[in-house]
């Protein structure tokens, strides 16, 4: 941020009086400009003994597979967000069963909240983003291929869940990855 | 928002190329401006059979009680924001238990998020928000004084589970106030 959104004018970061944080405040027209981390919403759509993936058609990690999710709109609710990601990215319908799992990005100032969905039927294809959409077993997730390291760990707990058939709400935390320790950084 | 932040030109509403919904674009450097809901997160702080409310200094609801709750800094963990509020409003320190409702409010874009969690000590005051702070028994609670439909819902719940002893995740939506029916408008 270089210049005021109100007044466009420059902004200076520093401490509004009585915060005790920084801010881009606006120098001209007294304007603080706050910014807060965004919810992802998406879900993993089953059918019977198979989850729905798509296969990324964009950066970052074109061409891995992930689960559908994006950037919750103004005006939505979480749960109409994650059925509208799963309409863009897989032209699929989707009833929202419950809130599953919420990861804590912090590093990239990211919540994810993933649900639990049920595919409505099968005439899925491929959306604008993905390159193909396709159903999976468990035995048949590209495991090596995951795009993010948050729906591994979604796709992960939803599996252990499976086998016991009990479906809990989580929350976790993914952390900053160390070059050191790829496979680190998963706090649940 | 009426100028660029990152050039400090002039910005139209309008819809980018390939996006189904206007944003606020430079017409000068190409920047689109996303906007998105912000996540407010707070807590219901419980003391054996009373939970911690505070009296707002401040407006919205100056004088009404409300649960710590405000909008999630960057960099922070969903718990971590919980904690932090309940720490700026009461002087009080908690542990979180678990997340326990959440509730869209899209009509002024906000989700919030709140948890159960367990007052780690009676050294609790006022913090800079707040006239006072106070625990409280269900019986003792000022239902007709409390300060947003969003707290007044996750109290109910709350009380209601109490009961029974059985906490679960819940969602739900605060509508729109409707002037012919101030009571309406929770939707679980």
């Amino acid at each position: 941020m270089n210049f005021c959104s109100n007044c466009g004018q420059t902004v200076a970061f520093k401490k509004p009086p009585g915060d005790d944080r920084s801010r881009y405040c606006c120098e001209s027209c007294g304007v603080v400009h706050y910014q807060n981390p965004r919810l992802v919403v998406g879900c993993i759509p089953e059918a019977s003994d198979r989850i729905l993936l798509c296969r990324r058609a964009i950066n970052p990690c074109y061409g891995k597979w992930t689960l559908p999710a994006g950037f919750l709109e103004n005006g939505e609710t979480v749960a109409a967000g994650a059925k509208r990601e799963t309409d863009e990215e897989a032209h699929a319908r989707v009833d929202i069963i419950a809130p599953y799992a919420l990861y804590n990005i912090c590093y990239v100032n990211q919540i994810y909240l993933m649900f639990r969905a049920r595919l409505k039927d099968h005439n899925f294809h491929a959306g604008r983003e993905s390159l193909e959409v396709k159903l999976f077993r468990e035995n048949d997730i590209p495991w090596e291929e995951i795009a993010f390291r948050v729906i591994n760990a979604t796709l992960l707990q939803y599996f252990a869940d499976r086998r016991t058939g009990r479906f809990s709400f989580y929350t976790g935390n993914i952390l900053k990855p160390n070059p050191d320790s790829p496979k680190a950084g998963i706090e649940n």
